[in-house]
């Protein structure tokens, strides 16, 4: 192995990765808890697709965990240990160490170990593979809505994709710091997730878009989705002075915000706002589940609205 | 999500995942076996790095996986779970639905699910992740070399160097099919694996080179390794009629076999020949362990040889 080899390898071992071996071997070895399920997510991140090749890299190495964590977290999981392959073009030790930097700084704020993986020669990409742990039974998928359940939104959605207008000079923003920051570097909501299990009855992570997000929901379960255009959480995207479709967009069909959207029964309402208080953290009930299918939008007059855009797609 | 994409998870997903919860979801589940440990391993297969961008499909698509389970064949875990990380340049559904049966050919013929993944535009890039159980204590690592034991080598290395000689144009065979074939459908070497627990002391599968991998045994060990140059198995590739350096530097440092190279103690000898007569595989003893470190080649008359190459660095 080359010294230039050894030293790539040098910025990802890290001791504390929580698994009986890490990285080093043909493999890593991990013990689940008895009585646990393992979940797993695996995402591929491409430079030109899903960041700009300039991206900054310690805010593309946290963003590329947290993206993973985020889908752990929309099945309840507590995320335990990951690995990550890297194609570079060249060997940059200034940019690895930058990278580095904030994935570890995002594991080691989930207390996320990572026990493996692979770096080559090639067009900058990342894979990531992340595993959680979640009791047996307790997962929460897409496809567990009833009819007749709320609808419920965490925080701020449509800030990642507001971020995005302004750093595409497609919009300007009062201030626009908290929607780059919500595009750049964003929270994984895991204690939510976490929070959700026995009390959600179906969860996605908001990465294609509100509208698209609920459809897969709905469509899993077999049921239609009722989103109330008032009940959306317009406020804190109005204040920040954006234009008003741009704003209307960014919140319907923004993607790359990673909020937990969820389903629960309304005798879960009182328990959603004391668990809101207590993370500190927005929790909104924006529509319900019906028989039927597809989403609807429908307005304060109860009238549907059309849906124009429903999400991205890398295919579109 | 467009008919597109659509499309493309459909040339991906089979009932058959071995698992709680296949793809489609946020995440995979999986319920590992109690009192077993996971093995987990990634690799990343890029166009132009890992394999030529008009490479047949199936056998891509095969390969991407076996040499993953050969990863898992390495530490004497059975595979179970996969998942595929796709970037493509564009949506070519022939190709696709090629490279999935390759793909499948090879999870069938191993019992390994296809439990999730991602499909995503950019250049062709392949993320393999996968997961393979192992009793508790009963993983064979790199590291657990005692000075003394035996040091054997599966099958016939130098076969895929030699088969990527021919295609380069820089060899000539009598015949090159098998060569081919051990260079673009590599079969791993699961159940070897499985039958060295409790046998061998330690473990790895050539894909950097021989020489190179047991100098990460060697050096995991904390120990010198000796491999004896008559003892290592040239009759197969001279029966080749190559070119004698080219057969040489082939099995000496020619990666891509995923033969396994393990060590053992002596009084294992007598198994091991059992083992390679019920595998019908050849195992052949090529050397030994001792206090010191480094890879010594040593000739017949006890003299050490120079090494030239000791493997493939993709940064080298």
């Amino acid at each position: 192995m080359s010294p230039e080899f050894e030293l790539i390898r040098r910025h990802f071992v890290r001791a504390d990765h929580g698994a009986l071996l890490g990285p080093g071997d043909d493999c890593a070895l991990l013990q689940p808890g008895a009585d646990l399920e393992l979940a797993v997510t695996s995402d591929m991140l491409v430079s030109g697709t899903h960041f700009l090749p300039d991206a900054d890299a310690w805010r593309l190495g946290w963003k590329s965990l947290a993206v993973n964590l985020s889908d752990l977290a929309a099945m309840g999981a507590q995320p335990r240990w990951v690995t990550l392959a890297l194609a570079l073009p060249e060997v940059d030790h200034d940019w690895l160490q930058t990278f580095s930097g904030g994935f570890f700084a995002c594991a080691e704020r989930h207390g996320v170990g990572l026990i493996g993986g692979d770096t080559t020669r090639g067009p900058l990409t990342l894979c990531i593979t992340a595993l959680g742990e979640v009791p047996a039974g307790a997962a929460i998928r897409r496809s567990g809505a009833r009819a007749g359940d709320d609808i419920w939104i965490s925080g701020q959605p449509g800030r990642a994709a507001l971020g995005l207008a302004v750093l595409q000079g497609r919009a300007t923003l009062a201030d626009a710091t908290d929607c780059i920051a919500a595009l750049e570097q964003p929270v994984p909501r895991v204690a939510l997730g976490i929070a959700l299990r026995g009390v959600a009855s179906a969860m996605i992570d908001v990465s294609d878009g509100l509208l698209a997000d609920i459809g897969h929901i709905a469509s899993a379960s077999g049921l239609a989705a009722r989103i109330d255009d008032d009940a959306l959480p317009w406020q804190a995207l109005r204040a920040l002075d954006a234009d008003p479709q741009v704003a209307r967009a960014a919140l319907l069909s923004g993607g790359d915000d990673y909020e937990l959207l969820f389903c629960a029964a309304p005798g879960r309402r009182d328990a959603l706002r004391a668990l809101a208080t207590s993370l500190a953290l927005p929790l909104t009930r924006i529509g319900g589940m019906a028989e039927g299918a597809g989403v609807h939008l429908i307005d304060a007059h109860g009238r549907e609205l059309p849906i124009e855009r429903r999400g991205y797609d890398h295919f579109g």
